[in-house]
């Protein structure tokens, strides 16, 4: 079953983040989202793209950073022109979203969805019944969250506390509170209650109620971003002046605590891929050491974990578990499953000794 | 204190040997003795002859596979042309040895000393010294070999079995016998006894004296070796009826055996360097990782072991001990210190797969 078309819902794509924990696969020249990640033959803009078209047509905006706009337009050369919009600067989600749904106002848009370039979802159908849920309950002015069926105590995702069911949407409830990344102890605490889900950053809203709630909290950013909107080549101008905030906390959160958002389940896999440790627990089995790429460059001898060979040439592993070796044509990575997060530490060095032809 | 040269005395140098324990870094094109392994700037077989030089000036004959002829003779370019004799097929280390015996019995050497191109020394005084005692004891008649002071209870290494010293001869002692390749079991009891020295292949002899107790095993071999010597135009057409077998077996255990073989202990330090294991205790102390090569090429954060960047690209290696990576322009490998020696799996493996290109 193909998901029918939403009528009258625009999808916003924000493909930003540097992805540094994925270097040095994703560069700031290169991030994650314009990468094939999961071996699929699609980048994660492509399969992002591919999973909301049968719902929006080509009634897709990306917002993204002006260094990736020509990469962007070339994956998804099918869509229009003014379908990719990029943005002077890096001001976080609020910003981005924001002024997509600026943009979508005065297009006419009925309902808006936001959804990350660069997560990976498994079940496309699932994820357009919840989206097509989430976009009825939007309709009548509710803030809708997209709440992921948590599947094991993460300690890396920020949580929704589910309340009270919703009149007239049988799998909508309210959302209590948003809470912030656990420790692996209260995520068990958390799963244990079943009240909670994982907030993958999927936001569901009609454009002039997205605007109006953070008109509540900042009247001027609001009045800004439409002002960008209405004047578009006033964006150079006016963008460096807007508060860098995430969604969450400049709407999510004080909507939540007003009472003004409500969750839909979504009972579909998931995940952020945000380091190549998930990365190596989406594509891999933890007997054998999964390959992210051309399987004939490698030797693997009692070697688990996951390797990219992705320079052309012949990489070998012998005798090593869970480990990570990332080989591009300019730089290795070798490191562990276990070790995937302080990536991000190497590239902070490289940055500190001036290096940033390699991040 | 330079060791002072040592008349009528004449070094010989095997070069072979493929070295598939340290792929990438030695390849059949390019073995190890070719390579700068210990980051003093200078080749092992450059480090030989630097050790050699001083002993015997420009009489020194290297003697090394056809394919490896041109190389050996641009890194020891100032060496006479007739330096380097081109075997024209590996048949192990007696006919390599017992051809350079010929041909030093023919240009009037008194005493020749056979010295690997692949081995570290770290006392080249010590060495000198060593040598000198050789070939005093070798002048009269005497199988000598270097027996290297063990400092740890090696199974990689054949051992020596000292008996009795040898009047006249202060440093020497008769050999009892050679003996393969011990456990660690064995040669910790080996040390604890004190009479066992590391066979570290060093021979010194009257090259006349060699091939006569060759002659006494099989005549034939010393017969063409000599024939060879006499007539260098017959080498393509002899070489390869001479049996492949080591001088340990042709010569020097039944030399032993039959009480004609002495030992000059040596108390320098010595390693062959079978594989990045041995080369990263040669190297480096257990703590950092050590660099072979350009330091500023890596960025290492909690890693111990050796890493050899030889590809020009950045190396980042995160919270792994013990590990061996060996970057090279065609090839990686990533392995521990602890598997070092299953490195040559994947020379064969490739083997297998055709791949010559990058054994």
């Amino acid at each position: 079953m193909v998901a029918d078309e939403i009528p009258g819902f625009w999808a916003v794509v924000p493909a930003g983040g540097a992805g540094t924990r994925l270097w040095p696969l994703s560069r700031s020249g290169s991030p994650k989202f314009l990468h094939d990640l999961t071996g699929s033959g699609r980048s994660l803009l492509e399969q992002t793209h591919d999973r909301l078209a049968p719902l929006v047509g080509d009634r897709l905006l990306v917002v993204t950073g002006k260094a990736h706009r020509d990469a962007v337009r070339e994956q998804l050369a099918e869509l229009p022109d003014d379908a990719v919009v990029a943005e002077p600067s890096a001001r976080d989600s609020m910003a981005a979203i924001g002024l997509a749904a600026a943009i979508l106002e005065r297009r006419g848009a009925e309902v808006m969805g936001s959804f990350a370039a660069d997560h990976v979802i498994d079940d496309p159908e699932g994820f357009g019944a919840a989206v097509a849920d989430a976009v009825a309950a939007a309709r009548e002015g509710w803030l809708v969250t997209i709440g992921i069926e948590p599947t094991f105590p993460s300690a890396a995702f920020g949580y929704i506390r589910q309340g009270d069911g919703l009149a007239g949407h049988p799998s909508a409830r309210r959302v209590v509170e948003f809470v912030e990344k656990p420790s692996v102890a209260v995520a068990e605490e958390y799963l244990a209650t079943g009240a909670y889900r994982w907030n993958a950053g999927m936001f569901v809203v009609r454009p002039d109620v997205l605007l109006d709630l953070l008109a509540e909290q900042d009247a001027d950013f609001a009045a800004t971003l439409r002002a960008i909107a209405a004047e578009p080549h006033r964006l150079a101008e006016l963008w460096d002046t807007l508060p860098k905030i995430a969604i969450d906390h400049a709407v999510a959160e004080p909507a939540a605590a007003a009472g003004r958002v409500v969750t839909i389940p979504g009972a579909f896999g998931w995940d952020d891929i945000g380091d190549f440790d998930s990365l190596a627990t989406l594509l891999g089995d933890a007997k054998d050491a999964t390959v992210l790429g051309d399987a004939s460059l490698t030797q693997l001898l009692g070697a688990s974990g996951i390797v990219v060979p992705q320079a052309g040439r012949m990489v070998a592993v012998v005798g090593l578990d869970d480990v990570v070796v990332v080989d591009t044509p300019d730089a290795l990575l070798v490191t562990t499953r276990a070790r995937a997060q302080d990536v991000k530490q190497v590239v902070a060095a490289l940055k500190d000794q001036g290096r940033d032809d390699l991040v």
